[in-house]
């Protein structure tokens, strides 16, 4: 038995998220049909992160486990010619029987994409969440300097989350702005439920004065949804890369892992 | 009788071009029969450029007359209710009644991308042409420095064009590098028709080894169009901006604008 090790690619528009549902279309079912052809073998796929639906993926990981004979490096190859335009496997190869695509994570890194202009872009439409209040990107990045370093982010997880342990840590929030264009990215350890839409939905608020400077460091201390902003939407998020090392970029101690992400805790 | 101009975005992917066609939907139809609705005439629009099908556009220009009161500013978001995601009016204003969206332009930005990986990309399916040969963005950058100035560019218009005069200016042509992303950007007093596809492709073959540099001058030169590369897809081609006065950055002498484009010359 082998263990293929997939970096995936998806425009989440037309999907009901990664995980495969009985009542929708998945990205998940749609690489586990193309595989299971390929193989001839009942395909099953761990993902890293189960992405909601509408946000899109440039650095999916997922891994499965076969008996094919196909070098590890040409699994994307194969797949491609069997998937629609809209999902891509980037790269493909063998990888440690130990490894595991979502428990070997340590971190991941998330783009949040703003367009504030007076009207909706038609070209961006699918990736871009439009604001038609103009976006104060230093005040956005002054406020997102407070998520940096271990903190309990109870606050920070859509509601009906089961998550026990909401403690993670962040490396990186950076706002920087590109003409119309304000981009967010995030590094963590792990991100609770909508955690990062949550994040950008209240650094939005912010940015365009609904909300008072503070509410992150605020909702960090009072664990209290209320104290942040309306959850952004879907679509301009994109999952961009999943770590299996930290980045030596990351400038901060990060606690080992513990248990947590428990098997079906983490989500987008 | 007042003269309102249109800024105008579009997502070419769904459209048969910016061209009212018979048998197929145009962006210049769903534009009139939006303006139509709202105006309560039979507003006919003119565009500045005909751009192909599958070619979108981030700054299409356009005129339409009308009796309507609709202060000019207005008619951006009253006419984007009515209009589909993927055609946005980023503005409106009105315009001297000696103003013609295609006669009075001196000038067109345009910019083609090229995503150059293993693998097609997902996310950028529909504005990046994938070239799955690596590019060489310097040996691109140099091939395209022959197009500044003014020449006869006879040899770079599409088979079945019936253009007489084919002298344009181009003053700049910019390759540049992010990642797998190689982007182009040309501005010129005007362009032939496929001309600006005909380029990106020849760049293209230039910069994956296919064809020997110095392809561009040949062609100019001889005039034939066997010279060149082949056409890129419509689909990595967007219509950036319009120009009605010389940009400043506009660094070399441009011949006074002749009879030319005749009104039914000119296009992407």
């Amino acid at each position: 038995m082998r263990r293929i090790h997939l970096t995936i690619e998806y425009d989440g528009t037309n999907y009901a998220g990664w995980q495969r549902q009985s009542n929708a279309l998945a990205v998940q079912q749609v690489l586990e049909e193309a595989l299971s052809r390929l193989t001839g073998e009942r395909v099953v796929l761990h993902g890293a992160s189960r992405t909601d639906a509408g946000v899109h993926a440039l650095g999916q990981s997922a891994h499965f486990d076969t008996q094919s004979r196909i070098p590890g490096e040409k699994f994307s190859y194969a797949v491609n010619t069997m998937l629609p335009p809209d999902i891509r496997v980037s790269a493909s190869e063998d990888a440690d029987p130990n490894f595991h695509a979502r428990f070997s994570t340590v971190g991941k890194r998330y783009r949040y994409l703003f367009y504030d202009a007076h009207h909706a872009g038609a070209l961006n439409r699918l990736t871009h969440a439009h604001s038609i209040y103009p976006l104060n990107e230093r005040l956005m990045q002054a406020e997102a300097n407070a998520l940096i370093g271990t903190h309990d982010f109870a606050a920070f997880a859509a509601s009906g989350s089961v998550v026990r342990d909401t403690v993670r840590t962040i490396w990186r929030a950076d706002v920087t702005r590109q003409g119309h264009d304000v981009m967010l990215i995030v590094e963590g350890s792990g991100f609770l439920y909508n955690m990062v839409r949550i994040i950008a939905g209240t650094l939005r608020d912010i940015g365009s004065g609904k909300l008072e400077p503070g509410a992150l460091i605020r909702a960090i201390e009072t664990g209290d949804r209320l104290d942040l902003g309306v959850t952004a939407p879907a679509h301009g998020l994109t999952l961009m890369e999943v770590f299996y090392r930290l980045p030596e970029t990351c400038a901060i101690p990060v606690p080992p892992k513990r248990a947590y992400p428990a098997p079906d805790e983490e989500e987008a």
